[in-house]
């Protein structure tokens, strides 16, 4: 931390600010310019949050933190890249996952029929929403227990694995036990119980981003479920809230390939919230997979006219077959190239 | 709802979205133009989901909604502003109620003396977190049951009524218990299993806006606790996330005008959060009085530099008392003019 | 400045920074820490774009300014208030100023009719675009000339100063001739060729804030009119882009405290474009005052539903009367605590 | 239009818009719902504007726009991709274009190593700042006329195409002299008087996207252009500002996407303003590649620690070879299922 005092600081604040520095288990080195006085508190066992307080105090200008508050997901301390199986898929591993499904689970042929069609396609994880987010009380709010049953039978018979969202700290434990692979939706990325909940369950966790998370914020999100014990995480990008209204949300693809710089947890991207449009799926899709994403999530429903959410920006079958075939020339061309950058990227 | 077709929308597409309509239990009015062509959807029995869904439907550019997606909430529904109750104080009635005190509850001698001060300079009900919402694992948690103890106590002997977040369903019981007026922090304002749980309590609630809300969907997460069975909810602004980095968050003021003017419940505002400078507290709780805002809450702390949370944004006793004395005439000097604006704008 | 390397920087790439920052002008003072090593560039005669141009050195991590970037505009140069003289009217000397007109000059009996009836009601300034920034290429661009030719007439006769906008370098100078005040409109606050013009010009300037732009960037834009030579700025806060759409900008209030807590020169609010919604302006009009603002500027228009430009947030004559009375008790009540809170926060 | 009345709107009020949209020159199309009545306002020939200011009227609730506001940028206009030349380079067919070089002139040795540098990694065009928007009036603001006849000197000598910034009317003959392509600076994209002026240059222009424009906003800042008469626009995306502080912008790609989609003209993609770090611009400009973009902008500076300005940002000669090289794959995968994309998403 550096501690950056006004200009017009007088000699008191300033030993003042030096004390405290001390108290709270640090040196303090202290830089005098022409204009101003710095402060730097050295050390790593002292209490961080005593010195933040700082900022209170007369004299101080700003508290700047200068190390990442993150730990357990940064590549400093885990250099390489982890791999997180859900079911008997890896995400991570240099290949380009896919997880498709439609936003919520609405009957037993729908779910069948998309199951198959995506599994055909050649996705690896199914989606399917049974506790569903939504805005208004008055929407849709999902099949709920029954939804959890019919992901159960259709893993089984179609084979893939299941992922699904998970709402509330009281649902966490069932819900562990028919899907795959839990999700904490974007609304969700800053409720601290259930993120402290998500950490004691033996099953990976799909941790979205918030609307309005900075990339730290996001990783310090992740870094709940790894401190709390749960060491099997997965990013996903889908879109920032920003003043743009032509699409839903903003996709922030460089974030992505940041939080791959600064984590060694996979990202993988929902282009489907992130854009809100169904004619960008697919490129924003390639995109994802040429900047070296670990993967796509994507709404698919066998007649998006008819869904009961999330209609507008989800594809047929037939929508998402053409978005494998776009995807699988990109995909082969990335994976050379990626490596190498990736090494640049890691030595400067 | 208006159905916006595309300038290319052919009419085997224009007759599918007017079936669409109908099934939905709408009537359709079709309005053709020279370039485009318009379907209104006419009726309030049919299944709003359905027609959303229609943007997927073929030769569809967009659907637009026309009424305001929230009910209860709303002054079409309820023209007077509700008041609300909490332990003897009223919120909503044309005074501008001050809610002060500490970020987190640190000791039994912090509370109580902070109590005492806010009280003394004219607060009428005590803030203080049990349970907090923090960024980091590693930060401060809060004291949590302890703290709750604290606040009962602090409330018999010192006699303001207190309020206090809910971060989990799984604590909703207790802290209604100790509290009398429960906070949903601005992360959790679309946790909506939490605001399913306190729907059901019998303790009024302080919704914080999110960070990313819209004014819309503030209104629509108060919703799901009036459409769950608690009227008492009083609406709180705090800051949205902007580019701006000078202050922590950009405090939307006309949004609190505007949720006033859409809704009957009250409104207030948290400068301290909202800023996140303490210089700015003064500035923008008297343009919140002179808004016609219906009270602040704010941060205060015996000794800001070694609070544990949020000590760079909270007030000392001295600089709240010299805030609420910068109020005094405000807050006076707005109840006439305040009045017959309202009038104005309702009819307007 | 101070350039914090990176956790694993060798001791060669500390070596190369240290004399990099000594070449640049400056001494360096090493901080090393149990992680990090921190190199702090001190003393004020050096280049600072070099030291800012070490981002790009091998084992930097950032580089971190400690001073602000603006010099003349500062309260730390110049700590009295800056009171400009628009004709014969006093901007920034403790009395709130309102400026009133239409969006644009339409025609000899709009403006005319529109400078009487605001005068009448209070304002001290007149405003009326004659050329104007015009998102669409196909929208009305303003008269031009002719509306120069009628504000020069209506202010001889009515007798109130004129404030209008410039668009570009070639009409400086004909707009100085008829104006008293020259606007910069949000669209152009980083036009750098026309700030540098409008700093050679002998007539105020009306600075409004950029929808993007920050507090820092704002003051360093009236930084280049100090600059170079036209010391007559107001400042005028007039909305920010955000998320929110139901109100056109998100007027940052806080920014007003702020600029003024950091600068010497006046701040003005445009509640008009600020929020874009006629039943806001007085809200965040008596708010603004409320806040010790030095003014407003606000659309008014004989006939907003046939106004050719921002009908939607335009008063009628009425409708600005009403503001008028509404501001009348919070712009005395606000004088004395005002100056009271100014002195607290510049001592804090 | 659309013409959304209140839900207490009165028969009068109604009857008063029906007619002012018949004086406008349009139809009136009237819809009664069960809550609310529609007026739609069918027709071409009308004048918007006066549709757009009943916004204002009595009973109305809000004016919704149907039709998109651009024409000659459209793709319904013309829908076949423009291709522009800049000297002898073609952008936007279907090729990826690359644009590389200095932000600023800083020397001839400067500007020569690095035009030969770029060109011998496969750079088609050389970028190089003579005027530059900064910030603050205390950094360095370009070399001007001087720089301009250093890139003429190149262009010659080293033989690629240059592009450079116009920030004022006054320079753009000048610069159009000297450069072979004219660019909008991201702050000047709503200098509605200088897109009027290189409206009547005959040479191309680069279009930036402002940094809170939305994509509408920027196809009419190409509007302008268009429709004074200069049809050789490219756009380039290069980040827009959100509240994200760990990039410099948030690169909007699929904003990218949208605008091939809406409109004909090529666009490319700026990674080095849009991400401000070096680490990204390989990711973000494969990824720019896969989506379809027609090329990037790169900032490449031999000593980027040494640079003038955004030395951050720029690449050195050998992080610029290693981009070119991790990008040969990708560009060439990319084209077939481009290709077949585009088309999927002309027809949906």
């Amino acid at each position: 931390m550096i501690i950056n005092m006004n200009e017009g600081a007088t000699e008191d604040e300033i030993q003042h600010v030096i004390e405290r520095v001390r108290e709270a288990g640090f040196q303090a080195h202290v830089t005098r310019g022409t204009e101003r006085c710095i402060v730097a508190a050295v050390g790593s066992g002292g209490k961080r949050h005593e010195l933040e307080a700082l900022a209170a105090a007369g004299g101080v200008a700003e508290v700047v933190p200068i190390a990442q508050p993150f730990k357990l997901v940064s590549r400093q301390v885990k250099p390489h890249r982890s791999v997180i199986e859900v079911g008997d898929v890896k995400i991570g591993d240099g290949s380009f996952a896919v997880i498709a499904g439609p936003c919520s689970v609405e009957s037993r042929q729908q779910i069948f029929s998309t199951a198959q069609a995506v599994k055909a396609a050649g996705a690896r994880l199914l989606r399917g929403g049974a506790y569903k987010p939504r805005t208004s009380p008055y929407d849709f709010q999902g099949l709920g227990v029954e939804a959890l049953r019919l992901l159960s039978e259709v893993r089984k018979q179609v084979g893939l694995p299941v992922v699904t969202e998970v709402m509330s700290t009281e649902d966490a434990e069932l819900i562990a036990e028919h899907a795959d692979m839990l999700q904490v939706g974007a609304r969700n990325m800053q409720n601290f119980a259930l993120l402290r909940r998500l950490a004691t369950v033996s099953k990976p966790v799909l941790l979205k981003r918030g609307p309005s998370a900075t990339v730290k914020e996001w990783l310090l999100a992740a870094e709940y479920l790894l401190a709390g014990g749960n060491p099997k995480v997965v990013l996903c990008e889908r879109g920032i809230k920003t003043f743009e209204t032509e699409t839903r949300n903003t996709l922030d693809l460089a974030a992505v390939a940041l939080a791959r710089e600064l984590s060694h947890l996979p990202v993988m991207v929902d282009p489907s919230h992130g854009t809100g449009r169904r004619t960008l799926i697919a490129p924003t899709s390639r995109a994802a997979a040429a900047l070296g994403a670990d993967g796509i999530i994507v709404e698919v429903h066998p007649c998006p006219e008819r869904a009961l959410s999330d209609g507008a920006q989800s594809l047929d079958f037939r929508g998402f077959r053409d978005l494998m075939q776009s995807l699988a020339e990109p995909m082969r061309a990335v994976s050379i190239p990626q490596l190498r950058m990736d090494k640049a990227a890691a030595k400067s």
